[in-house]
């Protein structure tokens, strides 16, 4: 992994530095953004708001680290791309994942206000679940051979994802059916946006079997379509569940 | 001890690094849940939240100093591990503990609202035992060697840690059968939650007399296990505690 980072090209460097700038601003933009939104919802929207702004607080952090560390791993100076011999750390990935995944679906979950049985059970399955799934990846991905190790966690790891994507088309799909109208199409629309965000992450898990991704340009691809991949599923979708609480604030009011 | 950190693999480096930066991330994030959170419970359960979200503050603040410390004690540069010679120093998880313990079972007995007199003499001696339990522990961790001085402190330990169950399943046993039925199981749960949690330390603690822990791979064990013993005592115990204070906040509306 280190020796590819003295490979960057200049405009690859800079390319990936500033998509990490890039994250860091956006979620702390975000953050802000959603706590501020809190005073504007029904009471009972409050908590998905807290917690929609805890997902962007936390990527915010780690794309804080992810930055510092690849400035610490690779210098470019007098126009020459070098790498300093520190570790760049790439799991900071499965470390944010592990955290912010499994609170994305309660994100969902509780801007969709079921009863408080369904709301505990939901959460806590799919929660579960997300959080197996990251666990489940992680020692396939940094045992950095393309070997069995990382096909057998890998596949392990699908388990769970499709369970997820199976829950939230069939088992929220009929709780989705009983949302108001006006919010309908947007609660689909949040559910869409998450499992299609999320296909870019296997997507790349299982890469490495296809094509040989141990180049500078595959490193650039991989961490500037990390960064939109997280963008999408953290910040938009965020977005999303913010206009959900405040048209159903509104129609509650 | 020093000696340990230049032997750990990249592997166990990584992950026990990932470990301390997890626990960093995950801590702030619940105190900013827990704070956030106060808005929304009813004014008798706010310092029960206030105080949740000082346990989780006061752990991001040491699992921050654990992180540079060990940052600043170890080093990964192309591909090897080297000690750096400065001290990692394990003692702030003994600050911590001795800060946060005391707190928890203050948060638990808050949330109950017993009688005021109840709630004064519980919250007292509890508190008193816990601090008790860390500061008698104290001497005999840094000792560092697998003698009687560890032995005989961590006994004297071990006497309010049993007074301290004991409190909680027949002192508070009775008080927890007064509570309301919807939140009766929660209670319970964040009882049995504390008791297990807290059963990892005297184990870790015990451990060198039965195994040698001198080792990279106990190292990597116990740090990876302290972290996970502490987010489950702080963080789920907290989210059970903020839980109970909403449906409770509910009830009394």
């Amino acid at each position: 992994m280190q020796e590819v980072l003295g490979t960057l090209s200049p405009e690859q460097y800079v390319l990936v530095y500033n998509a990490f700038s890039f994250g860091l601003a956006a979620f702390a933009a975000a953050t802000i953004f959603f706590w501020l939104g809190r005073s504007q919802v029904a009471p009972e929207y409050k908590t998905a708001l807290t917690i929609t702004g805890l997902v962007t607080f936390i990527a915010f952090y780690h794309y804080f680290r992810i930055f510092e560390s690849f400035d610490a791993a690779v210098t470019l100076s007098g126009g020459v791309v070098e790498a300093t011999g520190k570790e760049f750390n790439r799991a900071y990935r499965y470390v944010d994942w592990l955290l912010t995944v499994p609170l994305l679906l309660i994100e969902l979950i509780l801007v969709m206000r079921l009863t408080q049985a369904e709301t505990v059970s939901k959460s806590t399955t799919l929660g579960v679940a997300a959080a197996l799934m990251i666990l489940l990846g992680y020692p396939g991905e940094v045992s950095e051979g393309i070997d069995n190790t990382r096909l057998i966690w890998g596949a392990l790891s699908m388990i769970p994802f499709l369970y997820i994507v199976y829950s939230l088309y069939v088992g929220l799909g009929e709780a989705i059916k009983r949302q108001p109208e006006d919010v309908k199409g947007l609660i689909k629309l949040a559910r869409n946006v998450t499992v299609a965000s999320w296909f870019f992450y296997p997507v790349v898990y299982f890469a490495p079997f296809v094509i040989d991704l141990s180049g500078a340009d595959a490193f650039a691809v991989i961490e500037v379509g990390y960064t939109i991949a997280d963008i999408i599923a953290k910040a938009a979708f965020g977005v999303l569940i913010y206009v959900i609480a405040v048209r159903k604030s509104a129609a509650s009011a």
